[in-house]
């Protein structure tokens, strides 16, 4: 991340923050998703989101900026791309862990929804967070130390 | 969630995009950061956030009709606290991923950054995502199926 493009901190000390200011809203958090799925030009995003070029122009422009994707030369002829840096795809882990939550939690009995297959074609789940003693860490057995 | 609570999905069979019309926006993502970190009054999370009170009023308004938090009684004479239900407390590895993408890249060389620790007091790692043959997944070796 260049230092210019850095954005105002909310809370400079909190990396769940500082994470949030980056890319913690409903559009960035969709374009990184789309682009996970091969989504590479911008019409390739303007139609998966249904998202106002405007703000995809500005969206992608800020995810350029803070170095989570890149544009990349495209096939002859073509307009450039827009892929993910390695930063960019190391959000893998946050993006399973949202699709995990909101299989759980936001569909209905009886609603479908995509779901997330691996190579083998078997079904992914997002890992479970272990203390070192293997007991299921929650916000009640951790703590933030400032 | 009732249903009359229910945002308009934008993306209705997606679970990453319903997760996110859910409290993908900053502020959501800030306040159950902290309710997770020990907040309960309207005081905590404004200061703790620096929120505006009329942006802070909404969103716990928006959490509670997402049955992501609730409003409690609290000790005699004190106003009743806000908590996270269920729904909210499994959005702990959401909130761990993001800490984790936030620790690698969103400090420099030399800033320092708050901490996650167990009740051991040992240094909480987000976990890594694995296929059902130990393979580390990415989006590049997984797909969604619609």
């Amino acid at each position: 991340m260049r230092e210019s493009a850095r954005p105002q901190w909310t809370d400079p000390n909190c990396p769940v923050a500082r994470a949030t200011d980056l890319f913690g809203d409903r559009w960035s958090m969709l374009i990184i998703r789309d682009a996970m799925d091969g989504a590479r030009t911008f019409t390739d995003f303007q139609q998966r989101t249904g998202i106002a070029r405007n703000v995809l122009t500005d969206r992608l422009r800020r995810l350029i900026g803070y170095g989570l994707m890149a544009q990349v030369d495209a096939p002859a002829g073509k307009r450039k791309h827009y892929e993910l840096t390695a930063a960019g795809e190391d959000l893998f882990p946050v993006v399973l862990a949202l699709r995990h939550w909101g299989e759980e939690h936001a569909f209905g009995d009886g609603e479908g929804h995509s779901t997330l297959v691996d190579a083998t074609g078997a079904s992914v789940t997002a890992p479970e967070p272990l203390g070192t003693d293997g007991t299921p860490l929650t916000s009640r057995n951790t703590r933030v130390v400032r």
